[in-house]
């Protein structure tokens, strides 16, 4: 994880200034010469002897901000009142916002929307709770659901920390997909409390998008939810990066004209990702699967400790390979890093077989770096956006949970992970694929509506899409569906 | 709790029309005999045989939809799909949503507002979690906590007929104090379990509104939540119902030039806005009052077998009167009704003292109408909309929010809902105060700033105010706080 503040940085300098000491010209020209360029100067509070200014300053590295600050604040006279750049700004309050739909002018909007006229709409729905999809929020609103354990690459900084992030995702979720993001940041990492806590608060949901959960709990969690909730739960951390690592092979093996079924595929690292990309290849019709973690290849009949693990040795590796990453991965057609940098070697490279394709998705560093690859790799993937091919849960979990609230599924199906996989794939015409572009922008405009069509598609194949197929076909303005009739 | 729609009734009928066994014009007359007027007709799908079409037909009463339905449905070849009011319209999908306040345009927001630029962000956060007030929207966020067991007059729906009402809620604290307001329903009624997940996911808010949750629960619920978290939680059907009444009964007494301190009290309903009434009246030096449930007067030294209860006992009715409503209001000073329809007689209210009030806040029907008790009674106050002086729970909540936000309250203390009872009260002007008009409406635009500033004078006082008192005074747009320093 990089913690650079990305292109263009301006950074705020509140200073309170005591102008009998000092002047506003020898502030600037401290700051000027700590490398700062100064754009605006603002008077926020202001008395006979005191002034509080904001600086806005223009540096090419945030990291350039503790310099300035403390050549404004060795001047007599200046106090440093704090420091920002526009990346804290633009967090300042928060990203999102609830807003209403309808505003309420007067009071007949009122009677409508609140008492007495809703008391109609409430007993419609307790009369069939099914009218909740149609008549409430619940209709488009997911849960951001986390409990800190886990939060990007930064670990166990816990709910609060946490926030950023799930309001990110929540604007994420708006903007490339309509969804209806609520951040839940959970005081508590007990798997059971976290089971009880997200069933007690399902009833406003229409699903459950588990996010930055720490495995091995985030198995669990995610397993009993689904058993005992009936809407979606999706822990976007495995099946997200599992179906966007699937879009990316399927055209990188379309590209180098090998068939997966006959690919030697080695894992590096059988965390909750590695399990769950493992999971989708498999249903994918993979069948030679390696996994490799810390204390080397997982093998049959070895009991790890851990059920997750021992399901991993169990279900992969059936020529019983034994050894560690560099006697497994001679031979190997696709190597695919969830684990760390540096642990692809480049001699492991060099024994790979003809047409290599690797997907080190390390973050912020991944397992190899592209520049010491691309001599002996044909198609290489990270999840870093400096470099093409990016592997981006974006692609998938805007149009995953428009799909699934649009058809009212009730869970989600290993059959609509594989279609959102092939839908991504599909955006890459067969005209457009190379080596540098196996996978869609996350900017493309084609995506969420391709995955979506698919994911809907394949819920009512696998069953578990609840709203008549007809309605669906309709767009939401004039569809009123017949769930609401007045009671 | 009146079931009508409110004025401007238009209902929508969606009729699917066999064209071969009857004539648009045949439906038309139909629906008109039925006393409908058509004002559209749009066709929704068609095929050779069958058109689907809504017909948009003004009634003067939404009760009429069934008969015009059931005249259209009389006809041969038309089935009625499914009929729909403006109110059912109007929640289709929901009344609120989640907004971005930031778009996301291109590579660089994206990684200011996401990985990898948030990361910082959530270190500073992880450095301090007090920077969560400022950093993220917890600083603006409310939670709309119900278990659905007490939702308006309806009763115990459960939590999903009771999120229209939670969601008018968030619509009500964004329209009037620009507060984020998430409806969480909660599919529990164990007051153990609702205290554990409003624990658990209170990381997310800055502050707890528990709404339609049924007494004696409600109690413990917010006494154990008050204690354990360091946010407000505020349950509004006691507190809102409580400062808004006594901000009603301030602006009386001043009409009437009688002294709080001197009046006889009587109360009819002792549930949860009774005792949070009674509450707020003593600490408002209130002396005599005396409580009246169905089992008659509450009285000292008898055990009442609910903590509640024995605690009313105890505080009130100081002179240790006897009997029931009857008895006790002679010579009573002011009636306040929070029970049910019909409770208070005419005989009652002629018998108490000269310039009698009486707020009769049962809903929708009053413990006395208003047109049988106006002639004994010199102020009169309902819950209801259609006579002056309504005590509406909109005139606080909004601005008590705004208030705790803004100061950073950790909790909402006696002092701070006397002070938005005065707030409110004091927006009657002097020369305005009359018979017909105690209390402000809830489109006042004065209100919520008045509360709000009364609230956070109060929680300073009160020594809960966490914000430095330098910051509030700023607008939040240049306000940037000294809590967010760039780590």
């Amino acid at each position: 994880m990089s913690l650079s503040g990305g292109a263009g940085t301006t950074i705020i300098i509140r200073l309170e200034i005591d102008t009998k000491k000092v002047t506003l010209g020898q502030i600037a020209t401290a700051i000027g010469d700590a490398g700062g360029d100064i754009v605006a100067i603002d008077v926020t509070r202001a008395n006979r002897q005191m002034t509080v200014r904001d600086m806005t300053v223009n540096v090419i590295d945030p990291l350039q901000s503790d310099l300035i600050a403390k050549a404004a604040g060795s001047l007599p006279g200046v106090r440093v009142v704090n420091i920002s750049d526009q990346t804290f700004l633009l967090h300042l309050g928060g990203k999102i916002e609830m807003a209403s739909k309808i505003p309420i002018r007067n009071r007949d909007d009122l009677s409508r929307v609140y008492t007495p006229g809703v008391a109609r709409v409430c007993m419609a729905i307790h009369e069939d709770p099914s009218r909740a999809h149609t008549l409430t929020v619940k209709r488009n609103m997911a849960a951001v659901v986390t409990d800190g354990s886990a939060v990007l690459g930064l670990g166990n900084i816990g709910p609060l920390a946490a926030m950023p992030v799930m309001e990110g995702k929540a604007m994420l979720f708006k903007q490339f997909a309509g969804v209806d993001a609520v951040p839940i940041c959970l005081d508590t990492q007990d798997t059971e409390e976290i089971i009880r806590t997200i069933k007690a608060i399902a009833p406003t949901f229409g699903a459950i998008n588990l996010e930055d959960i720490s495995s091995p709990r985030c198995f669990e969690i995610e397993r009993r939810l689904t058993e005992e909730l009936d809407i979606p739960v999706f822990h976007d951390d495995q099946h997200g990066t599992a179906v966007v690592m699937l879009a990316g092979l399927l055209n990188a093996l379309k590209l180098v004209g090998k068939r997966l079924e006959e690919c030697k595929i080695v894992f590096s690292g059988i965390g909750a990702a590695g399990i769950a990309c493992t999971k989708i290849l498999l249903a994918a019709g993979a069948v030679n699967i390696i996994g490799v973690d810390r204390f080397g290849v997982l093998t049959r009949g070895t009991d790890y400790g851990q059920e997750s693990w021992n399901w991993y040795a169990s279900n992969t590796n059936p020529n019983d390979e034994t050894g560690g990453l560099t006697n497994v991965i001679a031979g190997a057609d696709v190597f695919i890093g969830v684990s760390g940098p540096g642990v692809l070697k480049k001699h492991d490279v060099q024994r790979m077989a003809k047409d290599a394709i690797v997907f080190a998705m390390a973050n912020p560093s991944p397992e190899i770096d592209p520049e010491e690859a691309e001599d002996y790799v044909r198609v290489m993937a990270t999840g870093r956006s400096d470099y093409p091919n990016q592997i981006n849960n974006v692609l998938c979990f805007p149009g995953m949970f428009r799909g699934v609230l649009d058809c009212r599924a009730s869970r989600v199906t290993e059959k609509m992970k594989l279609a959102a996989a092939r839908a991504i794939a599909s955006i890459v015409g067969d005209e457009e694929l190379n080596e540098q572009y196996i996978i869609p922008s996350v900017f493309n405009p084609h995506v969420v509506d391709r995955v979506k069509e698919a994911v809907i598609a394949a819920a009512y194949d696998s069953g578990v899409a609840r709203r008549r197929r007809t309605e669906i076909t309709q767009t939401d303005k004039t569809d009123k569906g017949d769930t609401y009739l007045v009671p």
